[in-house]
């Protein structure tokens, strides 16, 4: 052990969190902020491996706290699949579907808004993708149609089916919502298992595998399941799931996949203490959607702002083109730094240093009050051209 | 979405932790009870994302909780590698050395007494394993100058050599500690890499990579860097980084073991925020070690109880042989759980429900009053005989 000098210890005292009090527009933050509930149990659970009180072997079968409910009942009824399992987070999950169904340099079919760690995952598994593309700017839109014929380059190209289909469900820039049965349907027909990644549906919105008949879908807790980070779920439809629950040889309580044993702690425990909220949340999804309808429409308002993506929304995640705040950064003293500047200026935070011809934001959570609040700022500042 | 019924979510309300307050002699939970300084930073930090608030793309280069010279600087101190990663535990990390340097189908060598997470990672990444066997009943002493032999082995029947060797050090059942340096020469001279399993020992001992000549070792922030799982840590030296590290073709930035992020979330602030107190408690090992061998000898005092595994231990995390225990289960009636209960009774947990004939514990922690206490209650349990 080398010597660690004193102050460099220090700097790892008192970590506060800066943005304590802001509005925090940043997509990845919205849908995992604690509920009251998952911030007493954390006091409560804080501790290592505290969630293995009571264990018998498999995380996934304690009973005190009552995960194995919550893991092989509730969650299952929640997203409406055969089973579920707990990931250290949506991008493991993808990786641990991967892994267990597709052979090393395999190919697969993926959209073309698919999140950056689908992409890693499959590159982690020596997987080859093929995109389903969008019709581009201002859209996005991925023409799910499409997926038929991706298939069949494959087949035609490879010899073989590809090992799997990925439909990302929103995509974490536009929140575009594809018509994600009809690509269930198509790899249905095709006999390619189709993964769904939900990270930023599932907690946010009603979300049923069954009814997209699909085969695996994936979620995130830290995302949209008002969570400490990381923590993730997988559900699974029906055969598919022997091969990735698939048991240890030697270890006959011990799933491959997992490792054993997957999450074991303290975000768990928040999914759980906050789970009775996200249930009840998920069912008023309707007005998250008119919020973040509301919030497009006035900063459509501004001269120089206009929502990219399907129109009108469906998803509280959305991509704004800003050239009215480029203009502004032109000739702006802090130049393109000026727009992070002056919301935070305004108690606002979230738009990433830097950008200010197009960015996304989140509007999840936000009351009419602090729409405005937000919306008032942007108006503001665009007044500064 | 189903319904799920009031009672299923009123059971996931107010999870309350019925362990607290009493001493816990369970070995993975006694190096993971979090500091005040902790439990402090959790308050501040549990919502979902709350660590990447300042993010640029890689979790581990966050400027803003000061991850980057945490992982950069401080743990390579630390632990004296060349270099640190960040994982989900320590057989996440195990699974990553292995998917990174190991093709499948190729063998490598293991004691005998690993983790059982140590064959699961080998399972999944589809290797074959080959055991350096330990000297059995009473001692379970790993035979450590029988890597040569096991090397040659493989080499022999395999045409190649091991693609990695793993040793635990100390195990998880009985406390030894291996003589991990004369592994490391061994394994230097047929140029086959070595991995140390460290995790109950980074955090409680000083481990030094660079010293032992290793090429891996992994820790354990749930079992012994009083932090809140789950989270791992990585440490690697010299050329074999280039693997385990290496960039995606598509994502420049991301590295693909990691899928782009490894632990984005609360257990990461909890490792950091009480590493001031693993620093130093790490420099007091002494002391633990001798409240171990003070509680050994107390415990041997008692007719019918006997430490397995090395002697005089060089470990908090020790094995019992408890033949007095047995005898009175056969007549109690509560027959195998009278001593869970007659333990409980007297505020004292950790050892499994049902075990008389032997178990684990571990006195990490403990003040010589706490000692004293749990001596005398199994004391009293004794005298049922």
């Amino acid at each position: 052990m080398a010597e660690i000098l004193e102050k460099e210890l220090h700097r790892l005292e008192r970590m506060e969190r800066s943005v304590k009090g802001f509005l925090n527009l940043n997509p990845i933050q919205r849908g995992g902020i604690l509920t009251p509930e998952a911030k007493k149990a954390v006091e409560e659970w804080a501790d290592g491996y505290s969630i293995c009180d009571f264990c018998d072997g498999v995380l996934e079968s304690i009973k005190k706290p009552p995960i194995d409910e919550f893991v092989h009942k509730t969650l299952p009824k929640f997203i409406e699949s055969d089973e579920v399992r707990l990931t250290h987070g949506a991008r493991e999950a993808k990786f641990m579907v991967m892994h267990a169904v597709c052979k090393p340099d395999s190919t697969i079919v993926v959209d073309s808004n698919a999140h950056y760690s689908t992409h890693v995952a499959a590159e982690r598994n020596k997987l080859h993708i093929v995109e389903v593309e969008n019709n581009s700017y201002p859209e996005y839109r991925v023409d799910v149609g499409r997926y038929a014929d991706k298939i069949e380059e494959v087949k035609e190209k490879t010899g073989k089916l590809p090992s799997l289909a990925l439909i990302t469900f929103p995509d974490g820039n536009y929140g575009n919502l594809p018509d994600v049965k009809r690509v269930a349907s198509i790899c249905s027909e095709y006999d390619v298992p189709l993964l769904v990644n939900a990270a930023y549906a599932i907690g946010r919105m009603p979300v049923s595998l069954r009814d997209i008949g699909a085969d695996f879908v994936v979620g995130s807790g830290h995302k949209s399941m008002a969570s400490s980070g990381p923590i993730g779920i997988l559900g699974v439809m029906g055969d598919l799931s022997d091969s990735v629950f698939r048991k240890s040889r030697e270890y006959r309580n011990k799933e491959v996949e997992m490792l054993g044993c997957g999450p074991r702690g303290l975000p768990l425990i928040t999914l759980m203490a906050s789970f009775p909220t996200v249930y009840k949340r998920v069912q008023r999804w309707g007005v998250e959607v008119e919020n973040a309808r509301f919030f497009i429409e006035k900063m459509e308002g501004i001269d120089g702002i206009r929502q990219l993506g399907i129109k009108p929304t469906e998803h509280d995640l959305n991509f704004l083109e800003t050239n009215v705040f480029y203009e502004i950064s032109k000739k702006h003293k802090k130049g393109r730094f000026f727009l992070y500047r002056e919301l935070k200026k305004r108690n606002i935070i979230g738009v990433k240093p830097g950008l200010t011809r197009n960015f996304k934001l989140s509007t999840y959570g936000f009351n009419k009050d602090e729409l405005k609040k937000i919306i008032d700022a942007f108006k503001e500042i665009a007044m500064l051209k």
